[in-house]
């Protein structure tokens, strides 16, 4: 693992996404979705996805410079069609746009349509709670998971984050419906490593410790994961009219199809009815019963969701972020590719 | 096990609850929504709980007959003070309340606090969903779920329910956030059955197969269900300024205190972005081929959320709803005391 400094890795990224016509604005946020990822410590979610942005920016399936347009059909409803974009700047300019309904109208919910990966769910809600809102955050992705019954996925990874504010750093829940997050499958795949056999199944619908062999993932909790993915693909298709499930293109291996995807976000303007301050302090109050429950383990506080990423970030941005032999030399590539600084990785 | 006719058990149900003052059309909705799970084989949180609430009715920590108080601080919020009521009134009132807003607004929040136990989430999604609604029912319970590394319960069994419209019986998930419902557990110590000692522990964090001796439980899918339990603590108590987790009235050793427990609904009118019929219609195909996935078992098809219950519905709706000796014996002795016919189950 070699230490690669925060600002030399975002300078690196917005160039590379510069390179392939991404707005310099656009390129910002991208990258700070991605190395917020990093910084947290979800790796899945980081840098280590750029060179797949970059292969679907090159051939169009991604579009660099989208056509946005904004509706709101009802007060508290606002609609996306992203484009075709960049999920990640799609998204957080929703977030922006619809702060102000939000804090009009109590609540707002933004559907998009028409975007793409969007990386980590909880980077979105970084920004929703640090403007008093409470937030939930949805995507859906290609099949994953089989229902138990079945012998072929039917739902993605979908993942659902939840965010509340605080005093300090925020409450954010963030988890895929699979017991493993399809990104460490990427990961493993990257860094050439077998996985648990618990993981995931073959296209036999066998366990499997190859992740270019898995093809179908486990929910959590059984029938309730597999419910929850269901339900998290109909409230990212359904408000859309975008793809579910398995007419969701393949992120990687149909990689000129532009993907359809659906996101969907609900904000509520909690300030409407407890004053924000009384409720950042209640929801710290929350956090330390929590540290101070009992302990199976006198040196291990529990903590609350978002906590661990929470530490992992002062860790990180202190001390560089961790990038692995495998993947340094594909940014190198990439770099080298596109006429872009590859210093950092030397 | 014996059957006892839907009608019959509804007539009895109403007037137990119309003896301990509760006015008629309120008797009829939680004897509704008591039913209801009942009907769907959901008996945990069926007519087995009537005698407890007759005895916080009886001792006035449920208010028989509340003055509920609507207000709505921003367009499409919507709180609701429950006046100490019965859950089940106050919900199903609430959701109805809400309706005209939700096809205003695009979506209402619905915000209810000084509630009481509501019975079965999933019961309001049957009316949200028929409105061709799309609908998330959140409440909190007091402390059962164990976080990893504490030796103290923190949260809830939190359940949360989430339903859509289709052509027939909509799409309806609806879970706590336990490995098993603690209904289950009530049903286990009524009933005098010992219970699997995977399904939670005891005051010395031992598992235990004595369903009196249970204190602690484990949280579906560890940390991700934790969280999601703490989510929905918040949810319902950060909104309303009601209690969280270790501050709720503990259901049935607390029986004089007020439950003080608070609901989160968010509904969607779907209708404002698709037509309503195109939506039902598209969820009825993403059930259609669900059903037609390959399965392991080729007599057993992949059903959908919801779909169990449904099925059980039909069956019990036709044949009646059985109830078990030790519960018609409970059952027979409250409608002694409180002089209501008792001949159905003789």
């Amino acid at each position: 693992m070699k230490q690669i400094p925060f600002d030399a890795l975002r300078s690196y990224c917005e160039t590379v996404l510069q390179s392939c016509s991404v707005p310099a604005d656009d390129a910002a946020t991208v990258t700070d979705c991605l190395l917020y990822a990093n910084l947290s410590g979800v790796d899945s979610h980081g840098i280590i996805r750029l060179p797949h942005y970059v292969t679907r920016l090159t051939n169009g399936s991604i579009t660099a410079q989208p056509v946005i347009r904004y509706d709101r059909p009802r007060p508290s409803i606002m609609t996306v069609d992203g484009g075709d974009g960049l999920g990640h700047a799609i998204t957080a300019r929703a977030v922006q746009e619809a702060m102000p309904v939000c804090r009009e109208q109590g609540s707002v919910t933004i559907v998009i349509g028409n975007s793409s990966h969007f990386g980590m769910a909880g980077y979105y809600l970084r920004d929703i709670t640090a403007a008093g809102f409470v937030g939930m955050v949805t995507t859906h992705t290609d099949v994953r998971i089989v229902p138990s019954g079945a012998r072929k996925p039917f739902a993605g990874t979908n993942p659902i984050a939840y965010g509340f504010p605080a005093n300090g750093e925020p409450l954010v829940l963030d988890f895929a419906t699979t017991s493993v997050s399809f990104g460490k499958i990427a990961l493993a795949r990257t860094e050439g490593r077998a996985i648990p056999p618990d993981w995931g199944v073959d296209v036999n619908g066998e366990p499997t410790t190859d992740p270019n062999a898995l093809v179908g993932m486990h929910a959590i909790a059984g029938h309730k994961g597999a419910g929850l993915a269901m339900v998290i693909d109909l409230f990212c298709s359904m408000f859309t009219a975008m793809p579910y499930g398995p007419h969701i293109t393949l992120m990687y291996e149909e990689l000129d199809k532009p993907r359809k995807l659906g996101h969907f976000i609900t904000m509520w303007d909690v300030g409407a009815l407890v004053p924000i301050d009384a409720l950042r302090a209640r929801v710290s109050d929350y956090i330390d019963e929590l540290h101070a429950l009992p302990r199976t383990d006198a040196d291990k506080p529990v903590l609350h969701p978002g906590e661990p990423e929470a530490l992992r970030r002062a860790e990180r941005t202190r001390d560089g972020i961790p990038l692995e032999p495998g993947l340094i030399g594909e940014l190198t590539a990439l770099g080298e590719r596109l006429g872009v600084d590859t210093a950092l990785f030397a």
